[in-house]
């Protein structure tokens, strides 16, 4: 880009961090592949395993339970298998509504052993409904994640976690918007299982983690072959990646206490500038929120032409997840917290990161208050 | 590494490309998701989509049929799959028994729908073998790898499509030891998929490719979850790593016709060298290998202390393959061969790239006379 642009599209995916670019471009003078005996294979064995500590560090888990897979998509499928160590296999999967494309599509489990329960118009899940559904039938794998990617909600992990368990049943926890953003350990969730990713955190895309808390034994493998991450996860590490992860995190949690009072300075003065607008609604707003998303809309806007609009004002911004290919479609998220559909298909998010700086929310503002006009409020 | 060491262990992975490093650093500064409609995620999926080209170029597919993955055994592992798009599901996996361990493993079929195929004691398959397993079942999937990652050898795949074919079946070829070293398209192998994968080719480690030859359709998808990859393999591509490979192709492809000229004199040059010392075999010496590769042992030598040894003396080379933890194992494609355990088990590896030098190769058997000197001919 030669223009200055403004990006404000973090949860889709990060701007690396320096300490990333660093490591990995020490991690490509390392020419070995880790599983070889040799001088060259032992170097970039050591990049693997302190990456592995970073990562286990940032949530305090134990550096053997830390699985590193290619992304969170991976790690999410990895996770959600009937099968985990000798135990008998689970009968059924059960996830919240508004999960991530990776998590609702089941992993291992078959259609009909899926199901899902509902979460409030706040935008947290329904506990009552979970309660329910966990009285429905046998032992179940859960997946509820921590923060929701297009509202920024934070969930109820540990209430969540205390009734999965309460019904013998275990936990994965989709960690990855939420990751080096607000500070938790695996814990404090109480979770069986956490899956995290890199790319949202300033370290390059293509590398994911799921840790495990060790009690339930990991799932069966889905990449099989090599024995690579103690044979739950085959094929040669991503090494260069693996380091920029690790970097990554650990500068991220530094960092941290400053990062989020920044962000959520700057996200006070976006709202405020953005609700001047009349009409306008931020989704998720009375429940607590990772401290850099904000998703908001207006009766009658089109997400989609309000994308264009902004970006062709040189501001990078979504219509909520970015994760299939190039479609706009309704958002399910917003379609569980019973948003009528033409409030949600005005859903923009606004998603900062800690290099955002007071200038570029001022500059958002100025294409809102341009854009707001020309988008007729019931077009 | 502050010494000048010799590397020898390219077919475990090879050092990175100029044009590589180049792409990727261009990649870091691309801070979109290539799912998203801005400017920056527009300029992450041109990224994506001409590595795409470059890829299937090299191989004369349609750009249309490459699925990126992270890295061969994924690419196999998705291969291997039961379901090919709306197809009746094909009840058997036949593969030879030479094949990486990413294919033994099978994928997803069961362990009770695999069967094996032998090989001669030259280290080709035995294609009276295969027309005998073809013969006892219905249509399978067959799985031959175009060259052995440890002894080199080629494998008559045309003979073998033809074979496949005419029993009805499908055939996947995993080629990540051949893409790039020897010339060979699609339309040539005749295979209904082909695995290549980045880091043998001096792309980085994390990447590979699945291709299609458009006809039977792509199996399943492994990771579920978003629409990327046209709903053949979900999550955040891997835009960096994938735009270092479509770079490290393209440049492996335009530089082939000299590198194998110098590869294959250089070995010829370590062969000569290494049959001085009596009784040294070369495997597969009789059959067409890659011009990089070069297995070869001696009764009486252990290879896990003639790699430790040239270790020592510099030298980074391999007791065949290096595809699990650290392990060393009698190696499965020699006993398949029928060459004898003591043998086997002294077989070391050598594999040369594109930057390997004369006088590395001088270096290296100046350190085999004296390791062989030392290593008990009868230990």
């Amino acid at each position: 880009m030669t223009r200055t642009r403004i990006y404000l599209d973090w949860n889709a995916t990060a701007p690396l961090r320096p300490e990333a670019r660093t490591a990995m471009a020490a991690a490509w003078d390392c020419v070995g592949n880790p599983s070889s005996i040799h001088e060259e294979g032992r170097a970039a064995r050591r990049l693997v395993e302190a990456a592995r500590v970073a990562v286990a560090t940032a949530v305090e888990a134990d550096p053997a339970q830390v699985v590193f897979t290619s992304g969170g998509t991976e790690a999410n499928v990895l996770a959600l298998s009937p099968l985990f160590g000798g135990a008998a296999p689970l009968a059924r999967l059960i996830t919240s509504a508004i999960e991530h494309p990776s998590v609702l599509a089941g992993g291992r489990f078959a259609a009909n052993q899926i199901s899902r329960f509902g979460v409030s118009a706040r935008g947290t899940v329904d506990l009552d409904d979970l309660r329910r559904k966990l009285g429905e039938g046998p032992p179940a794998l859960v997946s509820v994640m921590l923060a929701n990617n297009e509202t920024g909600a934070v969930q109820p992990v540990a209430e969540v976690a205390a009734l999965v368990h309460a019904a013998g049943s275990l936990l994965h926890v989709d960690a990855v918007q939420a990751f080096g953003r607000i500070k938790f350990t695996i814990k404090d969730l109480d979770a069986d299982l956490v899956t995290v990713s890199g790319h949202k955190i300033g370290a390059p895309k293509g590398v994911g983690a799921l840790i495990g808390r060790g009690g339930a034994g990991m799932p069966q493998a889905l990449v099989t072959g090599g024995g690579q991450e103690r044979g739950r996860r085959a094929g040669t590490e991503n090494v260069a990646a693996i380091a920029g992860f690790g970097a990554a995190i650990t500068a991220a949690m530094a960092a941290a206490p400053t990062e989020i009072v920044h962000m959520l300075r700057l996200r006070r003065l976006l709202e405020e500038g953005l609700k001047a607008s009349p009409d306008v609604v931020i989704f998720a707003e009375d429940v607590e929120r990772l401290p850099n998303t904000t998703l908001f809309g207006r009766r009658g806007l089109r997400a989609e032409t309000a994308v264009i609009g902004f970006d062709l004002a040189g501001i990078a911004v979504s219509s909520g997840a970015a994760c299939s290919s190039g479609k706009v479609s309704a958002s399910h998220v917003l379609a569980a917290m019973g948003v009528p559909g033409p409030l949600a298909e005005s859903a923009v998010r606004l998603s900062l990161g800690p290099s955002t700086g007071e200038s570029e929310i001022l500059g958002v503002l100025e294409a809102w208050r341009k854009l707001s006009g020309v988008l007729g409020k019931d077009g």
